[in-house]
């Protein structure tokens, strides 16, 4: 039986979602708690990767579980949580089809990111937002992100991952890029079909810059559509993971 | 030149305020930062303990600035700051009376206690709530919250500490204590001329289990004005420490 996990998590304490070495990775404790439950090795297969810090809301992973365990899927999130830590938590777990694939299967994702302009971080958003206590411009922020709008090529916004080839796509659609205030900030919320490697933290990091005046709105236009990428060291500034949430994972 | 503090931090990395051998309090790392920016040895004095795990978002302290620094009170924000851990947070500082007392100056004392009822409880909220996730009655919680405001002996909801006499006094008013529903659960406030200690997880303790079914509201009231305290026993149940902040210190 094919389950569908939704898993949210705060990335702090985690080297990232993907599995690594050093076991520290949200996949690495999922694999070792499906392990602990079904006395098999499993593996989960999630949508994508996070980075390390980045946390997730609704992270979403398929796995199969043996039939012979006949488990009811709903038993599978408290089984799951009683052997994670709490900064690990499996919200829900639900039957797909045989085919459904966590990565393939999702025809768009929403990601949030917060900022925080208060002049001290307060304690509990360390490592929750990206503190900018110096003056940022709304309306500039949301003109720069408006420029993300629609269907582009987005490789002056893909950081570097090793595995790309020549026939690479770095088309990508993002259908909103919102301004919402904060009582301490502001959130942005991206939704869009894909996103390449660091590419949210790309366009905030870039959006960020324009609205502190440091970018004109035609710097930042002419970054975009740029299918040969850009020369080394004019790639924009990467926002800190520290803001950045995998707010839900959306399929058909 | 005295100075008053002004304090957030997230307790889930600190073993409480006070002072400690291990050196792992808000305190220590608070006189350490004061220490490294005025080059000589400086203690502050809070208005209060916190335990293990518990929250500020407003503490207070004061302590005595060495004249030959002349530093603008507001100049210690950033550079107690840049001392500090991230999950300890100066957030004002200013020049008070040389007879102000964080203390004994103090009048009041507002606690928040927050409550999650969600199924899952969410990974950003652990260590910051306590999770609840079975059927609790808020008009029951209510009602057992209305019985702790007045001025009471609230010997019965006081941890023992070892430093008691004879003549402790255990006669505190509380103003308020108020339910405010919360997206995922409750928060409960406390608005006292005092606390004991441990008062406030005691009374959010017998708060809950009442409105869980557990106790009668008559037996909760039959704890309130007991002079002699309560056989070893019979003390409610504390609340975890995850749901508490010291929400603020108030002065006349």
């Amino acid at each position: 039986m094919r389950l569908k996990l939704t898993i949210a998590y705060d990335g702090r304490p985690y080297n990232g979602w993907q599995s690594q070495v050093c076991g520290n990775t949200v996949q690495d404790f999922l694999n070792r708690a499906l392990e602990e439950v079904a006395k098999q090795p499993l593996r989960v297969q999630g949508s994508g990767r996070t980075d390390t810090g980045v946390h997730a809301h609704a992270q979403t992973a398929h796995f199969d579980a043996p039939d012979e365990l006949s488990m009811n899927p709903f038993n599978w999130v408290p089984a799951l949580n009683t052997k994670l830590p709490a900064t690990i938590r499996v919200m829900a777990c639900e039957e797909v089809a045989a085919d459904f694939h966590a990565r393939f299967s999702a025809v768009g994702k929403i990601y949030r990111y917060d900022l925080c302009t208060d002049p001290v971080l307060p304690p509990l958003k360390a490592g929750l937002a990206w503190h900018l206590p110096r003056s940022l411009d709304p309306g500039v922020l949301s003109e720069a992100l408006a420029c993300f709008v629609g269907r582009h090529d987005f490789h002056a916004f893909a950081a570097y991952r090793g595995n790309e080839t020549e026939d690479s796509d770095y088309i990508r659609t993002i259908h909103a890029a919102d301004l919402k205030p904060l009582a301490d900030g502001y959130q942005i919320e991206f939704h869009g079909d894909g996103f390449l490697y660091k590419m949210v933290r790309l366009l905030v990091g870039a959006a960020v810059k324009t609205a502190q005046g440091r970018y004109r709105l035609d710097d930042l236009t002419s970054l975009l559509d740029q299918p040969e990428g850009l020369p080394f060291g004019k790639s924009p500034l990467s926002a800190p993971a520290d803001g950045l949430t995998l707010w839900e994972v959306i399929y058909r």
